[in-house]
């Protein structure tokens, strides 16, 4: 079959590699409808990872249809359509039954090597009954991209709004306008946030937040975004900051907007950052929280508001290509000529 | 008037200092009727502090009655018995409408010079209307040692459970046998924990904290503290930390025995800690909470407890002594042969 490797910074081919297949009793087969490349498919991308001889299988967001399964697999069938967290869990261990499936102690990551990518013809699914979401068939095409945007990126900003304890009439700041970003005022906006602030740079996806229920923006970094931010709140900053971003600015701005007694809800893949000690996050009484999203757990939450159209994450791909087209998928993302790109099957 | 002073490390002395008296119209002054010795007050005791030539009137706990009051003064009379926290506040801003009352935009802390300290026969009381707690009178003085807590160390541990998350059926780790160590356990206790771990490594404390509610005690530190903790918990971590202490080896122990989406809630003023920003924190979706208490959001909800003998955090006091005998009271907590001093007036 065909599939995305990366092999070094900048190089991602499109290769033939062997047909992924079950494994284990308890895997599914799917064959992927649509996959997208992640805002993290970048770190690597940017050099931060170390590569192998083979390559690195890319690609840990899909949709698909279900093609065969493990003798012991119970609620997935041959021919169900179906969503892939980005992590695969038992959805049974104690962290499972918590809702953080990311710990899953039967669990792991797609894409990194151990089982293979999702921007590929195919994928192996481990712990298949605990990860994989049935999806209802007949959909028409124009959701698809929501419903992919379930098992990463729209869960992601979902987690950073929940860890950062959005509540109705509560005032968020998003930090960084990529796919996350916008996933997270998204998400601030339907758990209730009565004010949004998105913090970007980038004019076509400050827009984008707009429509999705940014209610300020704010062009400035470091302390000038501060400043604005406290301009924009009566002196006292907010009480919610969604950090969408992992770099040590972006995780510094975000102590120094929230108010004291407020939450970060960091998603961002931390990237040599520092969080200080004491001032301002103990003084304050700040709580960080965060971590990678439980894709697995909140699915079954957001899926009737993406169904029923309430609200329309798959709008921040703006760029649709095939799998031949991934290496150029990555390069607009690079160069941020693109916020994400979905590959069709 | 009397009042302790430190004049540098290891050296407090009580002396005549000009009388505590009304300031500003928001002001009271209180006739200290019980003080204490925090275990915050070890820290410029040890050396952690600027000293100035006329030295740092110390203590930020008491319990009192009123003396006089400002013109502008409206809910607390002369004669009333109160309770004082270590912050006061306004009670009307932002942050103290949300419960936040150490960050009051019109408070402060006693105790570090802006205000006199505690650790005196009188104290002026700014912001009194929002910063006393008025308590009922006729009281048992068997119980003054419980509610003289309520401004520090028992709202600390409260602060502790509250910000760890505990809840009923959760399992929790104190780390830190110190007087809020102790408090820590009768707050997780008193907010349901079903398992409560206590790291410590003075028996006699221990002992205590065992009738607090103490389930099992680890007596090991660093790593093999770790491997303990994990053990008792079916190799999960626990739920909820209430780290009690602010040093670094507390806290990576606290993030170390924290199970993945488990939350810290840490109450040492930190000290040369680090707080790691990806592995454990991030990829455990470990919540990092805590900071100093808002004793004054807490006192109304602890006092019935306090009042009906539920809680008795007074036990902490093991050392009883007089205005006169608070260098002996820092000398002793500071050789830890007493876990926290009380001072009679």
């Amino acid at each position: 079959m065909r599939a995305a490797m990366m092999h070094g910074p900048g190089d991602v081919r499109v290769e033939n590699v062997p047909d992924a297949k079950i494994n284990e009793p308890t895997d599914a087969l799917i064959r992927v409808t649509r996959a997208s490349v992640c805002g993290s498919d970048l770190w690597p991308y940017r050099g931060f990872a170390e590569f192998s001889e083979t390559g690195i299988p890319m690609g840990h967001e899909a949709i698909g249809v279900v093609e065969a399964v493990g003798t012991s697999v119970q609620n997935i069938n041959v021919g169900d359509f179906v969503a892939m967290p980005f992590a695969y869990s038992d959805g049974t261990c104690a962290h499972c039954q918590a809702g953080i499936h990311t710990s899953c102690i039967h669990g792991g990551f797609f894409g990194i090597g151990v089982v293979g990518g999702a921007q590929a013809e195919a994928i192996r699914i481990p712990q298949s009954d605990g990860t994989l979401v049935p999806l209802p068939g007949g959909l028409d095409s124009a959701v698809m991209p929501s419903l992919l945007t379930l098992t990463d990126v729209m869960a992601t900003g979902h987690h950073a709004a929940v860890t950062a304890r959005v509540s109705p009439g509560k005032i968020a700041a998003v930090v960084g306008d990529g796919a996350v970003g916008l996933c997270g005022v998204i998400a601030a906006k339907r758990l209730g946030a009565e004010q949004i602030i998105l913090l970007g740079r980038q004019p076509d996806r400050l827009e984008l937040g707009k429509s999705f229920g940014a209610t300020d923006i704010v062009t400035e970094r470091g302390e000038e975004a501060v400043e604005r931010v406290r301009q924009l709140t009566g002196g006292y900053g907010v009480h919610s900051v969604l950090e969408c971003v992992g770099t040590d600015l972006s995780m510094q701005t975000a102590l120094d907007i929230a108010r004291p007694g407020g939450a970060i809800g960091r998603v961002g893949v931390p990237h040599d950052v520092t969080i200080p000690a004491a001032s301002p996050t103990f003084f304050k009484n700040l709580t960080i929280s965060g971590g990678p999203a439980p894709a697995r757990a909140y699915i079954g939450e957001l899926l009737p508001d993406v169904l029923e159209g309430r609200v329309e994450p798959g709008r921040v791909f703006d760029l649709v290509t095939n799998l031949d087209g991934v290496p150029d998928g990555y390069r607009a993302m690079n160069e941020r000529a693109a916020i994400k790109a979905i590959i069709e099957f």
